[in-house]
């Protein structure tokens, strides 16, 4: 009988590349592989052949499973097989819900472990050239989602706005005209900023502008999720040389709800 | 002649398990590898065996290289030798200086490339059970720097202090004294908090308690750098069998400027 287990593990960004090389050890490991749609699908190369690989990501709205679900299939498939790693987008603590699956498994007799992966929030900025920090433009950043478990834009939108930090917003695109609004309120309409779809991927996408012009320029980008926005004076450093051009794809999908 | 370039390559956070598959990949078509203290040195292993090894780093306080040396080095290695690597603990644009020496390399006729690494920010929490977001606790959180360049602590803490989201406080054991009077000073006297040394390492060690409490319990357990600071509810979800024990080590040591 094997030990019941659960190892969170950050897929990170995008490139599966950026599985960092203890990821690709556990995943070797796993004797059941529970993934999410923003977790690259070349990372389950790394998977045993008789790993039993369960998708559980939620797809254009579409939740295939409730969190209860999750939790409950992650109990079930370690007391029935043993290793299970959850393999999450990003980081799993960085709005990935790792630490709440970890420790309803511990409730439930499982041993758990943490490895981090890569967070979008910082590796798809600096992919186009945008530095979270940088001397004389900013002396930190700030991470956070636009919208709440209940649905509404998150407060902590409304304090970044007072702010002159470096901020940078996951899961915002369904929520950018009332991001920029609160911005514009601050009196930042003219900050810079940015949106990056699909950063560290080859198709890459990047948009610049001042926080006012945002909307209009990813619209006319058709830009849609996954995507950062990113504001502040570090955007100006973006490399120009980033593809733009418009493609047909969907505008803010609210259902890429765990991209970190 | 081989085309002068530089990649900028993140570490990681400590554990050289935590760099990524890229980063190894690199790490072995570097000619030239230039590295900071804090990344771990068993990284060296990627090299090739005729790779030149440079040691940039600063430790106790002696600074090596200036960073006008060090913009020179790579610029004249990768001119004389090709493919120069610069690895930098943590993720190279997190306090980094990342983008600063890709933008000098740049402006002097070489290729750039960015590859990001794990934020300790981020991972030394999570190793010791504390995720940067919980729901519930934290909607988000920053990732700020004790000290600016010009010496004086950033405005960013005080700024933090005003808020409730999760702050991470890297390089900022040397001030500690003084955040904590700036939390204090803004009702924040019982907000959990902790310091984590060395996270993702063996030799990690986790301190918690009260923003109040905590600079007699660091020393009082000979914390010493590199540590991270981090202050808001989720520490509560720190893992309590992380070793903690004193041991003589030194206190505040400002040398370690890049941890990121």
């Amino acid at each position: 009988m094997k030990t019941p287990r659960l190892t969170v593990l950050g897929a990170g960004p995008g490139d599966p590349e950026l599985l960092t090389l203890k990821g690709a050890r556990v995943l070797g490991e796993a004797d059941v592989i529970l993934y999410d749609a923003l977790a690259n699908r070349e990372l389950l190369q790394h998977a045993r052949p008789d790993a039993v690989l369960v998708s559980v990501g939620k797809r254009r709205g579409m939740r295939s499973f409730s969190q209860d679900e999750i939790n409950a299939l992650i109990v079930e498939h370690a007391h029935r097989s043993g290793h299970v790693v959850r393999l999450k987008g990003g980081d799993p603590f960085v709005f990935g819900r790792g630490r709440e699956e970890m420790l309803y498994a511990e409730a439930h007799g499982l041993r758990t472990d943490y490895v981090p992966g890569i967070s979008s929030a910082v590796a798809a900025a600096g992919s186009v050239g945008i530095p979270v920090t940088h001397r004389g433009a900013s002396e930190g950043f700030r991470v956070i989602t636009a919208t709440t478990a209940t649905g509404e834009l998150a407060s902590s939108v409304a304090e970044a706005a007072r702010s002159r930090a470096t901020t940078v917003i996951l899961m915002g695109l369904g929520e950018l005209p009332n991001i920029v609004q609160l911005y514009c309120a601050q009196g930042q309409a003219e900050t810079p900023a940015a949106i990056i779809q699909n950063g560290t991927l080859p198709t890459a996408r990047l948009v610049t502008g001042t926080v006012a012009e945002l909307p209009a320029r990813a619209l006319e980008a058709g830009i849609g999720a996954p995507a950062i926005i990113i504001i502040g004076e570090v955007t100006r450093l973006a490399t120009p040389e980033v593809l733009t051009q418009a493609l047909p794809t969907v505008f803010a999908d609210a259902s890429y709800a765990e991209v970190a």
